[in-house]
């Protein structure tokens, strides 16, 4: 039932810092007598609060080291603590939303140890995950599944006659996607034995937005009120034996009122149990309620209000930025960390960032000379920065721009377009499907909306991608941030599929540029384009070329031109260098894969004299088919790049374009991508590496098509 | 913005059924005189009635003879005209959430004359479509997109400074789907004026399911109401004045609780202004909750009360076998018209069903006998009758069998397990996300469900299947019934894209059975996998093939054996024969293609001397490589056949196969499937023609790979 993997064995090191800790814990700590989760249903509620916090010191020093999703683990140490007192997961199944808050469950069910590797290749997953441990019942990555799959767990409880606990536990922004409304809807209806835990803090990754969330945030509308007291008056006046007097004294009294209407009305309509909302860090009241929760013979909801972050204090005040983070220093109080060099340097020659919710500085003037000071390559901006810098600036000038997110306003860049464009902005909330449809309707108004998604979660909106937006042929841009691999985050997360899912559906126009410049000119194009165009770009820092220069306008940046781009070693002339060249060798590659294909052919001809072609796709879809036509006439050995599987995606596209041409005679043809496996965990240097998506990987490829 | 459209322009010719409606309806009726919809406002309640009466007799008459969805078209009569009586859709706008209820709308903005022309190809599409008609703001045909896309229009409204209304007509049963519930959500957010009019008839295809549907029922729940004296209680005695008698008193009152808590609290509780219930088909009432709505000043929901199939009686006793019809004979009573043959030879020389929702009839003994009567062709179950046939059977001795549908229990055959098996047969609703995570959990317990979802439907679910099931490798059946194209329900339906959005997903196998006998031998392999699995078969009847004897067992139908399977004319021995045979044609057909395929064959055998061997694929994923490494040496030209896109399709897999491997040297090959268009509606055998997808395009296609 694990997922397969390809990749050989490795053992993490265990870096120093974390290696303290557990030395620390280990002399007279609770944490290293921890060695069976059922241990922890002996311990007092002084020796759980003791635990707590070792486990909260593990996470912080960790994730300094690390990276990974510090704000949201810290959050739900005490809850994770009680759950582990009243049940036993051994038999009782728990489903943990998300995963990214799982990190004090990991370090409780044996895997303390083992936490050092956090997030590092052949090291324990940042989510859980079914072949890393027998605790692990579900994995997770992706949003607001685990209701769904808990019911799953219950029906077949019920079906087999078991009488285990199965145990879900989902954030308020997990909530507002739809699926969690789906399977909370249908549990009602079911009615099996079933406890969903609303871990509440008010924030998903970003502030919550939607009006479910205003609804659990404890602050009722007053126009909700207002109508409430009506139907009270209207009801407590049908009775005879109340004075209009005593009435209007009931009305008048909030308090009663908001008493009678709580959050929890709103679960007990889908026949849910309401029990809370309760203390998340009152380890007492969380074991009573789950107490009470066990003994309920239906769904129940246990409302449980939590501080992201909570015991680390940046990380309570600013538990957006602390939500996914990269490695960081736990003294240091700026911003600046993020822009630290976290990583190794990426097959492409940039730096990576470990966190999959990046924080967007607009790049002011005077932001921009502060940091000359800084060593060039952290003067690099993300494709992310550059993707925000050029929407705001055009955005400026043209009204008809209006940004959406999914809950990922800092993720994907959109945090300064938020407050300058507020009316032009949306955060749906976690709700790719609604995102796409609702800029359906705004595109078909003549506004012309930018739905930036990355890669991965875009996923969720594929049959809307086809059927409300490409169906209609309406001038939608899809701005797929994270597209490739995304690293640490793992399977779940890898933005590696986009390309096929994307590429058969009609009317799509499917970019890949090869740096940050030629993504400003795809975005003027696709802004331009009066169909839907998708942008594909990748995780982490750009190469460093020159931007355009500011300020954008649509009519500053020339729109991206169709076709192939060969990349030079000298500056030539295109047209009489490619007749009197005698190569026979030719590197399409595409994305993020140009730049490392174009080192590897440098290095060819410097080291072995060999001459390779190397050619910028650009265009996934439609293809050029002319250019490829005399590209594939010219060449008789051609290597194909591209970071996204190579089922269905762009090798996948050129070869059916040229075998229904008659063009694969006689030719050799190697395609390099992601095989069909799902890519684990690990930094994008090491995977690159193990998928021979790097420089070396591309030069081996290439030597061997020769061969 | 419309959709592309590559056939040739084509006039339908008028039904003479249909005709006679509409010269009735000249000689002094109403609706002749509506050849504008502002017509409408100018009519009094009397005529708006009469008018009524005569748009239900055209869409009666019309359905009968065209098929299309006749139960949800009838139930909005009355909301149609109130609806444009009280709104321009020259400037307001309006979304039909699936749109399968908006005849009325087609006919009264405009299309009366052409409604005869309902479905069939070139004529009115059965779904509202924005190059229909400048009345069509948005196409729509997938569930629960409406609120989404009005939202769009809404916000677009109000950033150009516009007036105009918005309004968004959804059913109760749309509005279990989580993308329904996204937009609620977001709308109450955002604030926006926006009319949303739930069209509730306690319906959505079948009986509507999830805890909401029983909410919005008037029927609350009993311990719902028992909470809620509770917390009444609680809140009176708060109030200081209020005597213990009078809480009792008022507390006992149910009445008064009831009127209390009424559905509205729900979407009060999502910022929504609730207005209702309305009696759907009282045109007063109807204008005047409508005024009402227009003039406030947030988002609204008006609640609609609607009896589905009004005002026909057979639909109104039965109208989940009214919603999707074939033609039907308007005085019959029986349910035998489900069975007669209602359309023209399909491609495959079966008998096409014009529903989306067919009516499944177990096939007992009885009704086998009784039908032996009538001709041969009426017998041939359809593939989704022998599809619930044999998981009937199979799950008689299997307890391990979970059946799910998303709210297509009819449709997908899967009435009669519903009956047998309560316990093991869950509709989720419209919720094919929930549906496929939900069945990961079961499969994690060690169940085996089967997902049965018609393959355009399982596009909602494509992250579900990839991130829940196939990441985790669990052992889930995929049944994607209407794979291919499906006729007059046109683009929104065509199941074409299956094979491109699922073969990229690793772990996943996917098979495409030629016939229904095959379909059996697949389903048993795909429960006795420990892995994912997906069946693809076609709408429709199967090819007549005889089925495995019953009783059937997991041990009585051998398993689909992996492997290509050549067609024979002759009965001989497989191996000798092909060593042979001196011929270099072969045509690789897949699926519903196969015999097709094979027709062309044998007549190009016996017209024309011309040799060519005809192979059943079956497996998309994995394929059997070692046996198209041996086809592959053999032939050197090859035709693939597939109902399918050619984009990222099955073509595609074998030609990245074969690339891969160096054996696409000195060949040529053909591929014949769909084209990168969305194919509009029409009768399958109408499509098939244009597309080259019947027994004279294969040939055609063979003569040319040939020349």
């Amino acid at each position: 039932m694990a997922t397969q993997h390809t990749l050989t064995p490795f053992v993490s090191p265990i870096l120093p810092r974390t290696q303290d800790v557990i030395n620390t814990t280990k002399s007279g700590s609770l944490l290293s007598q921890i060695d069976n989760p059922s241990k922890v249903s002996c311990l007092s509620y002084e020796e759980c609060a003791k635990l707590a916090e070792e486990v909260r010191d593990l996470i912080i020093h960790t994730v300094s080291q690390n990276g990974g999703h510090l704000a949201p683990s810290l959050g739900v140490v005490e809850l994770t603590i009680a759950l582990l007192k009243e049940f036993d997961f051994n038999q009782d199944k728990i489903v943990w939303d998300v995963g990214h808050q799982a990190y004090a469950y990991k370090i409780l069910t044996g895997r303390a140890e083992r936490f050092s590797s956090l997030r590092t290749f052949k090291g324990l997953s940042g989510f859980p995950k079914l072949s890393e441990s027998k605790y692990d019942h579900f994995g997770v990555g992706h949003s607001s599944t685990s209701i769904s799959a808990a019911l799953g767990f219950a029906l077949a409880r019920d079906l087999e006659g078991k009488k285990n606990h199965v145990v879900s536990v989902i954030g308020d922004g997990a909530l507002t996607a739809g699926l969690a409304f789906e399977g909370l809807n249908q549990a009602g209806h079911l009615g099996k034995k079933l406890i969903v835990i609303l871990n509440d803090n008010e924030m998903s990754i970003a502030k919550n937005v939607g009006a479910l969330s205003l609804f659990l945030s404890r602050g009722l509308s007053r126009s909700w009120v207002r109508r409430m007291k009506h139907e009270v008056r209207a009801a407590l006046n049908s009775i005879p034996g109340i004075g209009e007097d005593l009435v209007n004294f009931a009305i008048k009294s909030e308090h009663g009122l908001k008493s009678v209407f709580t959050p929890g009305m709103l679960f007990e309509a889908l026949n849910f149990k309401y029990v809370g909302p309760v203390d998340g860090h009152n380890l007492h009241a969380l074991s009573d309620v789950l107490k009470v929760a066990k003994d309920i013979d239906q769904p129940v909801l246990l409302h449980v209000l939590t501080k992201k972050g909570k015991g680390y204090k940046p990380a309570e005040i600013d538990p957006s930025r602390f939500h996914g983070i990269g490695k960081f220093t736990l003294e240091e109080k700026t911003h600046d960390d993020t822009l630290h060099k976290d990583d190794a340097l990426g097959a492409s020659g940039t730096i990576e960032k470990h966190s999959d919710t990046q924080v967007f500085e607009p790049l002011t003037i005077e932001k921009v000379q502060a940091k000359n000071v800084k060593s060039f390559e952290a003067d690099i901006p993300s494709y992310t920065d550059v993707f925000a810098r050029t929407l705001y600036a055009l955005a400026e000038k043209d009204e008809r721009i209006v940004a959406i997110t999914a809950a990922m306003p800092e993720g994907t860049g959109l945090t300064a377009f938020s407050k300058a464009f507020p009316e032009r902005f949306v955060d749906v909330g976690i709700c790719e499907q609604h995102a796409v449809t609702f800029a359906a309707g705004l595109a078909l108004e003549g506004l012309r909306p930018i739905v930036a998604i990355y890669s991965t979660f875009l996923q969720r909106a594929y049959d809307q991608v086809l059927h409300d937006v490409c169906q209609q042929n309406l001038p939608v841009v899809f701005c797929l941030d994270r597209a490739g691999l995304v690293g640490e985050d793992g399977p779940t997360h890898h933005g590696v599929f986009d390309l096929a899912y994307l590429r058969h559906i009609p009317n799509l126009t499917i970019i890949a540029p090869k740096d940050e410049a030629e993504l400003q000119a795809a975005m003027v194009f696709a802004l331009k384009a009066k169909t839907p165009v998708a942008l594909r770009y990748p995780r982490g820092k750009g190469v460093g070329v020159s931007l355009y220069p500011e300020p954008y306008s649509l009519d500053s940046i020339p729109p991206l031109e169709f076709g192939i781009e060969k990349m030079q070693s000298f500056k030539v002339n295109l047209s009489s260098e490619v007749e009197k060249e005698k190569t026979s060798v030719a590197v399409f590659a595409l994305g993020n894969m140009v730049y490392p294909s174009f080192e590897a052919a440098k290095l060819l001809k410097a080291e072995q004299n060999i001459n390779v072609d190397v050619y910028n796709m650009r265009w996934v879809k439609p293809l050029p088919e002319k250019e490829l036509f005399v590209l594939a006439e010219k060449y008789d050995k051609i290597l194909m790049v591209e970071e996204n599987v190579l089922a269905g995606g762009f090798s996948s596209a050129v070869l059916e374009l040229l075998l229904d041409n008659n063009l694969l005679n006689n030719k050799k043809i190697k395609r390099l991508g992601i095989p069909d496996n799902y890519v684990e965990h690990g930094s994008c240097q090491c995977l690159r590496e193990l998928l021979g998506l790097d420089v070396k990987g591309i030069k081996r490829n290439i030597l061997e098509l020769i061969a």
